[in-house]
């Protein structure tokens, strides 16, 4: 069974840009979720993947990913409407692995995620000079909490 | 957009049994719902389909179905513990349209719901004489309504 292996941390500074190798558009939608099982469509320049997330357990969670024909993957974000957030994700090689920075668009303007997937829940990587503090399952850097948190203050 | 345009109805008597063509031995996991959206896996003899639904507009619903990998749709049906309905398929042709008749296994042993889905909501078919009361969009046949009332009987 495929098992997404991620850990999720802060920017202490802006140090990344200078290693970005990619720069990706991507918008997610929120199509359901119920007991920790959540699907998501993600439309990423012009293709589209939607993927089924299990519960988390530690820093692991089952998860199935397929891509989808682009159309369809648009539809289903005018379905998400109010459950959609757009990002841009830079690649940052560092010592073997690949980082992920999120950079978000409002309304989660100005938070910005860096996320690393694991081969193994103890696999060992090296710690690149900008990261900042681990927030991994930190439930207030959970999308749907930031989310609400922002549109709360709006 | 890919549309789902079906109306279900009960069936009067047995007469169906008779016509039956092909019956297919089935299993579905609710993944997830929100807000009238749905994420379906669905098991069917050895092949299975992910299926997103969007909210029901009368007897309409957005609909995107995507075969997957049989091992992928089994360990999803895992994840769905208690929201999984078995039943047996049986497909019956009449007057040019393939019904579906479908008898459920338990929980909800002794249900038996018949299914046509029509090419536009004003396409005109011939009702079967075993047809019973039509119930689309009926919320004490919604699967979910019924496997509740089921189990909170039990």
């Amino acid at each position: 069974m495929p098992r997404e292996i991620e850990r999720k941390f802060l920017v202490a500074d802006a140090g990344w840009r200078q290693a970005v190798s990619t720069s990706l558009r991507l918008r997610d939608g929120l199509l359901a979720s119920v007991d920790g099982r959540k699907v998501r469509v993600r439309c990423l320049e012009d293709r589209a993947f939607l993927t089924v997330k299990g519960p988390r357990e530690g820093i692991s969670r089952d998860e199935f990913e397929y891509e989808i024909p682009l159309a369809d993957g648009l539809a289903m974000l005018d379905h998400c409407q109010g459950a959609t957030l757009e990002k841009t994700r830079h690649l940052v090689p560092f010592a073997g692995f690949e980082w992920s920075v999120d950079e978000y668009a409002p309304p989660l303007d100005g938070v910005i995620l860096a996320e690393i997937e694991l081969p193994a829940e103890d696999a060992v990587f090296a710690r690149p000079p900008w990261l900042g503090r681990e927030v991994t399952g930190r439930d207030e850097y959970r999308k749907i909490t930031m989310l609400r948190a922002r549109l709360a203050r709006a």
